[in-house]
């Protein structure tokens, strides 16, 4: 009977499972044996598959809905002084956190901007919001403004892994938000490599109906960070990031005209090839490049319309 | 007078990096003391800035280059049997590789298949293939298809990190794809967990050109996991895996219509709404869902042409 409804969510004669061919996962088929398992979102009892959402959209839809009644909460962490690791102060970052609001603003969002949190502050806002009814919102967008090393972000106080930001609003953790894109932007170095670049020179859809459809959890979301692993992520101490500053101004001209994941390519373009570091006093960190890097676990194109 | 030459690759009145503003970075600024400096790219006298390179498309092209005299080479390291890890045979993967090289030829790849290598078998194939010379190619793409867990893939005879698949690939190292992409894509666990889904229910550019431009040598890598960190990758045992089904599905059907990441966007959507896992006798593993994940330091669109 499971394994029909299976069949039937499949569907669209793009996939059938028969019952004579099993599926194996590419892993240590330790079976149920394995340790982990009890981290299985799938495990019986903690059964996510029970529970219900609102479809947002089609099936097949090209595109992410993103004309709710609202298009939705922005939720802006800026850091600019911290009380651990005698972390200098981000000159700059308010000037990137004005621009990213006015940009939020311009595209519909309801933007909340928090100074220097705390992590346990920072905790409670993220477990608030993810309690909240969004319903009629098209999507959830959090931004961090920090100083940051591999794998982790500061808060005023503390490290601590970003993953937290995302992983309370899982499909199962926060129905109103599932099938809907969960945006993070994330300002903040990942190690502290540097990128002396290189030089080049020249020489030369549609989506159809059903009634009920079955998404993963882990789905929907896009987790844009302004550097890669293990790597700087640069700010002008007057003008900002340039991450932010060109995140700002690519949305600016190109929201309405491109789909998001376009755009934030255009952002890598500017960040890589319009900026390098002005440091002349340090030969080591004079003239580096930088990199975004963005994780799509995107299932639509989100395409923002103009704010009502 | 570097500094100057910072200020002119800024152009195109995007940016200007003046004297008077310093850049910092969002790091723990250890400054020069700082242990991992040796690890920087920027570091002098390996400075890869100096490194020159020839530009396959003008600063702000919005769109790779992909009209070189040949679309590339292709990579697929494909895994069926093991010999470490007490590893089950991959059942289905044969028909995936055959599936994903037909696919690939239609795109006008140069594909190569390797089958069961062990890891200084793999080693080699890519030092060679990143010390070839790449300059009529329009890119390079790598598949894996193998087992996996968090942060490892398996070759025939032990496991290792797939960052060593791209890492020889930076524009410093593998000037002759500098500024072109290099595409990844890995079929593989990335842990054990499940993602046991949730049910939706319906209720409602221009490019101008310079002489020369700098990028970091990190940019312009595509990087696609077939699931996200931590979670299963599902193969069926006779169709071959839910991703690289999706994937060839997908670029058969619209490789000519669409920018790549719109593609992948619409595999993601194929594997997370197509499919869900039949197996029956184990109801842990029963019906569960997954979601690819994209990582993108694109710098451009990939719109692939008709292959000549």
């Amino acid at each position: 009977m499971e394994s029909e409804n299976g069949a039937d969510e499949a569907g669209n004669g793009r996939n059938n499972h028969e019952e004579k061919f099993h599926d194996a996962e590419d892993g240590l088929c330790r079976g149920n044996g394995n340790p982990d398992e009890g981290d299985a979102r799938g495990k019986p009892g903690q059964g996510s598959g029970d529970i219900i959402a609102r479809m947002p959209v089609p099936k097949y839809a090209t595109h992410y809905k993103m004309d709710h009644k609202k298009r939705g909460l922005a939720y802006i962490f800026n850091h600019e002084f911290f009380q651990c690791g005698g972390l200098k102060a981000r000159s700059g970052t308010n000037e990137d956190c004005k621009n990213l609001k006015a940009c939020l603003l311009f595209l519909g969002f309801d933007v909340l901007e928090f100074k220097d949190l705390n992590y346990t502050d920072i905790e409670y806002q993220i477990r608030e919001v993810a309690r909240m009814d969004h319903t009629h919102h098209d999507c959830l967008l959090i931004a961090v403004l920090s100083h940051g090393e591999m794998g982790i972000i500061y808060a005023k106080d503390t490290p601590y892994k970003p993953d937290y930001l995302w992983s309370s609003f899982t499909a199962d953790r926060c129905p109103t938000l599932a099938g809907k894109p969960k945006l993070f932007f994330l300002q903040a170095c990942q190690g502290d490599k540097l990128d002396g670049g290189i030089n080049l020179s020249k020489t030369e859809t549609d989506g159809e109906c059903y009634n009920t459809y079955r998404i993963p959890v882990q789905a929907d979301f896009l987790i844009v960070y302004s550097t890669v692993k293990g790597y700087y992520s640069w700010r002008n101490t007057t003008k900002g990031s340039w991450f932010i500053q060109s995140l700002c101004e690519e949305l600016k001209q190109k929201a309405l005209h491109y789909d998001l994941m376009t755009i934030l390519t255009f952002v890598s373009q500017r960040v890589a090839l319009d900026f390098e570091s002005n440091v002349p006093d340090s030969i080591t960190m004079h003239r580096q490049k930088q990199i975004p890097c963005l994780m799509s676990m995107l299932t639509r194109l989100i395409q923002f319309t103009p704010p009502k």
